[in-house]
């Protein structure tokens, strides 16, 4: 790993890319989850998403659940946004930290906020300009950045484009999204290469889904080739196993355990991560694909 | 991936290592089984083991099952086997190649054949011999290479040791095995790198579970380290994914997905392998744990 960091900034989006297509579980049960999540010694936990309430009624308590966001000292927690209006709500809110998502590929943008990547990615500066107004961060993702589940293969130079119209208009953060779980270790490779030399010195992070198995091959590639933050959710929360095509984010826990036996330095505790995913599992009132949370760690020395 | 060959050789361990841990089921649902998996274009599997009925029920139709393997032709078939007496049964069953397995740890070679890792190594000479007696190919497979159950890490030199004899016997192939599914890129990558040297020119194949998730990951560490060979079953057969603790092979689609769309040519197809994964789901009565199976292909161009 020549090109590997020695650290990798882990955020758990358990409670908004984990919880969005479940059905909607109490605030109570929310802040359960949090607090044994905020447990595992992360620093970066993806709160929830300011979106339509009717598009992703999991999330529509949003406005709810930042209100108590301040019983968790010590972790940044950020919230998706899809729109001007949605980056007003959340600093509105109280968060410091937004994220903003670009889908790369036409046909998820329009399925997804109902206008094209190019309108979409148009946006990026009045959204930076509002959170750099309230003195909040922003966080632009690429999504579909390997594939659309409607388009097929997505041309790397749009991902590179919109990263770098990001960069220009004064992210402070980018990430790239494997939104729906198809992309591979030599993919990952490629496309960091062409993305990391627009980036600078911003921090660069990835998003990886285990749809079809290679979520953690991915985001080990992606650390071998210096990204230096990941997504994860407990329990690998993100989709119901049994239903044909869904899956969720690679699993806090898998990732760390992965991670760590690679010398990779993380801030999660994997014992602690394995207890918060049977709290998730009991939240959601279903199994769900966490490798760890069947096997448990290997006997070590 | 400089180091990597542009062929793998996938061997389909269903019929073996994926039905070992399950119920028995009818010699006929597995000449289906067999008949699905080799549909797909795979050149060699491996169709059963000939050790203990008493301990491994699934597998006591050994002799009846390979009675009927010239069905198949085109395919190398092979026998997993722990004793000299197993390989002169596969022998005399018509088995053209064998597989012997040595664990690399005390604490499973005791409870899995009743004898040290010193002894059952001893005995390579021997059962080579009795292989090429018959003009019979021998693969000598390092099992617990990275961890036991009982004892925890693998010392990597004891694996160094037991290749190092199995060469100087004379065996035609080597492999390593990650029994329990807890190894790692890292720890693969630094294995093959002491074991290569060893080989020389014999092929080296590589043998992994997914338990903790990292099965296709280290898969493709083991190809980029210079493994021309790796070991899968079809849906992931050979655990059930509701039994702690349990699970079972990395599945063949799974792999076949991440190798093809990382350049590496193989002979399986994907579509046939995803068919056959249904037939495997259907044989063995309960939801297998392959991602392509739920998620299917994705869009191409």
């Amino acid at each position: 790993m020549s090109d590997s960091p020695v650290h990798v900034d882990i955020r758990d989006v358990s409670l908004r890319d984990g919880l969005q297509i479940e059905a909607p579980i109490p605030l109570s049960a929310k802040l359960d989850l949090l607090g044994a999540v905020a447990a595992t010694g992360v620093r970066e936990m993806e709160a929830t998403a300011f979106v339509s309430p009717s598009k992703v009624p999991a999330l529509a308590d949003a406005a709810e659940l930042a209100a108590e966001l301040h019983r968790f000292p010590g972790i940044e927690f950020s919230a998706l946004v899809a729109s001007p209006n949605g980056a007003r709500r959340a600093i509105a809110a109280g968060l410091r930290s937004i994220e903003y998502v670009v889908s790369a590929a036409d046909g998820h943008s329009r399925a997804n906020v109902g206008r094209s990547s190019a309108d979409a990615a148009a946006l990026i500066p009045e959204i930076v300009a509002i959170a750099h107004d309230g003195d909040v961060a922003v966080e632009v993702i690429v999504a579909t950045a390997w594939d659309c589940p409607f388009d097929g293969p997505t041309p790397p130079h749009r991902v590179v484009d919109i990263v770098t119209a990001a960069v220009d208009a004064g992210a402070d953060r980018l990430a790239i999204a494997d939104t729906i779980g198809t992309t591979t270790p030599r993919r990952v490779t490629e496309l960091v290469a062409l993305v990391r030399p627009r980036v600078g010195d911003l921090p660069l992070g990835a998003h990886f889904h285990n749809t079809r198995g290679a979520g953690l091959a991915s985001a080990y590639a992606a650390v071998q080739a210096g990204v230096t933050r990941l997504d994860a959710s407990i329990g690998g929360l993100g989709g119901c196993p049994f239903a044909p095509g869904a899956s969720g984010n690679i699993a806090t826990e898998d990732l760390v355990y992965l991670l760590r036996d690679c010398g990779v330095d993380v801030d999660v505790d994997l014992d602690a991560a394995v207890a918060a995913a049977r709290v998730a599992q009991d939240a959601v009132g279903h199994d769900l694909p966490s490798a760890l949370l069947r096997s448990g760690d290997r006997k070590r020395d």
